[in-house]
């Protein structure tokens, strides 16, 4: 066993805890159970003085001896003990790479322990609710994309890296970001800004930005995957940077921004590490097409999707501001929708040069 | 005008001469044209001696006088003139951005010069190949996806960065990656090893199977990006390093070592400075099943899409080898496709510590 740091000890023995209570069980002739937050819709709500998606207080009993329930108790466990030798031998693994792991078949039957990936899934999702531990503390990995750069040294698994000096590349976010693998060294960093698209965070590194202005620039290439989420949200609560997220004008990239301040109601329970409720809305508003002058051939009507998606938005309770209010209700009337890219109409350098910086010194932003 | 380097004046001057062959046949009275190579089908072949698809020599002349081709022509110029800019100001951009760049309304028209991004795309392909300038020198760039870490030290855009010391996340590989903005500083790689997935590269970067081997590891997050396959082809090409390639064993896998070996159809002008044909596939083969002692429930059933693409692939002129076509034709018999992570079934490092290991030192893999 290789030595553990903190919280592989913390997630290694809560592990621990859940099988010595089925275990005590089986001894005490009793029907052992796993008890599990429930994920359903129903458990989630919006917590306002928190102000991030929870889940509620339901909890469900999974039982060994019940019919319906046997094997997803096993798999359970299988998970489980897959994830235990994960954090007990330093290493890590995709989401994909557990179902093989654990993957088998039963003795000598024909039934395996999983057939398709959509079973194992939830299971990890199961475990991560029942120990309060995010999968990434299971030493689980999502897919990675991503890239940062900014006026921050950090140590990454012992290396100590300079992201003032990454030239145009950057460096890539991997998908596992917690304390005992990244930890931040030194910065001069005033802000944080999370760009939505990678073409957009190659403009702002190509003319320096983030020297100019001192701030951290990161991009997850469309919604941020996981690594970059937990990573922009350590860089706030530890760091005590502002968060400021650059999104096209469209109800997708006002759910990317949701995401990243509310949490999302798919994975309610991990809010609390993930989301950053003080986040700022820098992206295109719906009133930008005036205030920065866009020609009307840079709009793009917005099909059937887009209206119903935007229309659902007003009823989130986040946005239930009155400046989120008229923003939303703006787009919806006007039928169109605004990139990014299409403030590359007034000059290559515009976002960087005058959009950002106006909207940041008068302070145009949403909360 | 920013000081160009080498690269970039090339590219400059080869668009003056385009515009001052037009300028030379207006001020001679002729209708003006541009000529570009065919980019279709029936203009693409796999050239056998250097084992790359390649345009053929069918040229068209794109003429301003015409009605059918003056909206082009007019494009190419429009797009042309973009270009040069960049190039001259040093800056990159995106082709999304490229697209809102060039597009406005004619005069007093409603007609715009670009409608949607699907017209000033092939624009940029008929550029590249008129002017036989990739569009990275053109200063435009794709998506970038991938990561990159290994014994090698790299300038980028002036900034020295030594990819031993990357930690987890690695270097985020840009779109970009020519001669004017990265350079090889020094190097002890003895092979450059391209793995189609994330989740696997993560495993051989977690395990620094690059360190003991002494190789530079890349990822291009499935279907290498450009930036990723023209990497690839410059650190063979410079430093002499041989290329593995590991895939999935699936038509997707094959397809993606085949684009990195001989380069795409669609994309045929490009194959000289994309592809290399000596690249040696490494991904799980057919046969490794029983070479690795594979459990039968790890393997998946191919789909019918999944057969006619391993059935077109017989027809590929590089697929003609018979070891190939033994290889592809056992797919399509046994009906089965396996992804790199079932490996995992034997221990989540196999990968990295008996397969690939027992694959170089066999010498056991398909050019």
């Amino acid at each position: 066993m290789a030595r553990m740091d903190v919280v592989s000890k913390q997630t290694a023995q809560k592990i621990e805890r859940l099988a010595e209570q089925v275990m005590r069980a089986v001894k005490g002739g009793k029907n052992p159970f796993v008890e599990i937050p429930v994920r359903s819709l129903a458990n989630v709500r919006f917590d306002p003085r928190k102000r991030i998606v929870q889940l509620g207080g339901q909890r469900q009993k999974r039982y060994f001896f019940n019919v319906a329930m046997a094997k997803k108790f096993m798999q359970t466990f299988l998970v489980s003990d897959a994830c235990k030798e994960l954090v007990e031998s330093g290493k890590t693994t995709s989401i994909r790479d557990l179902y093989y792991i654990t993957k088998h078949t039963i003795g000598e039957t024909r039934q395996n322990t999983f057939e398709e990936q959509d079973e194992s899934d939830p299971i990890i999702e199961d475990l991560e609710v029942a120990l309060d531990a995010l999968r990434e503390e299971l030493h689980l990995f999502a897919s990675r994309k991503g890239s940062m750069v900014g006026p921050i040294t950090i140590r990454d698994s012992g290396d100590t890296i300079d992201l003032r000096r990454m030239g145009s590349g950057g460096w890539a976010v991997p998908s596992i970001v917690e304390e005992n693998v990244i930890e931040f060294v030194r910065h001069e960093a005033r802000y944080v800004l999370l760009i939505e698209k990678d073409a957009v965070w190659t403009r702002f590194n190509e003319d320096k930005f983030w020297k100019r202005e001192r701030c951290v620039i990161l991009q997850g290439g469309g919604q941020p995957p996981r690594g970059v989420r937990r990573l922009v949200q350590r860089l706030h609560a530890e760091l005590k940077l502002p968060v400021y997220v650059l999104v096209d004008n469209d109800p997708w990239g006002f759910y990317i921004y949701s995401v990243m301040k509310q949490g999302s109601i798919n994975l309610a329970y991990e809010s609390m590490r993930m989301a950053v409720p003080d986040a700022r809305f820098v992206g295109l508003s719906s009133f930008d097409k005036d205030k920065f002058r866009l020609p009307a051939n840079v709009a793009i009507k917005m099909d059937d999707g887009d209206v119903s998606r935007a229309k659902q938005m007003l009823g989130y309770p986040w946005f239930k501001e009155a400046r989120w209010q008229r923003e939303i209700q703006e787009m919806v009337r006007s039928g169109v929708k605004f990139e990014l890219e299409a403030l590359s109409r007034r000059g290559i350098s515009f976002i960087t040069e005058e959009y950002l910086p106006r909207k940041l010194k008068e302070k145009d932003w949403l909360e």
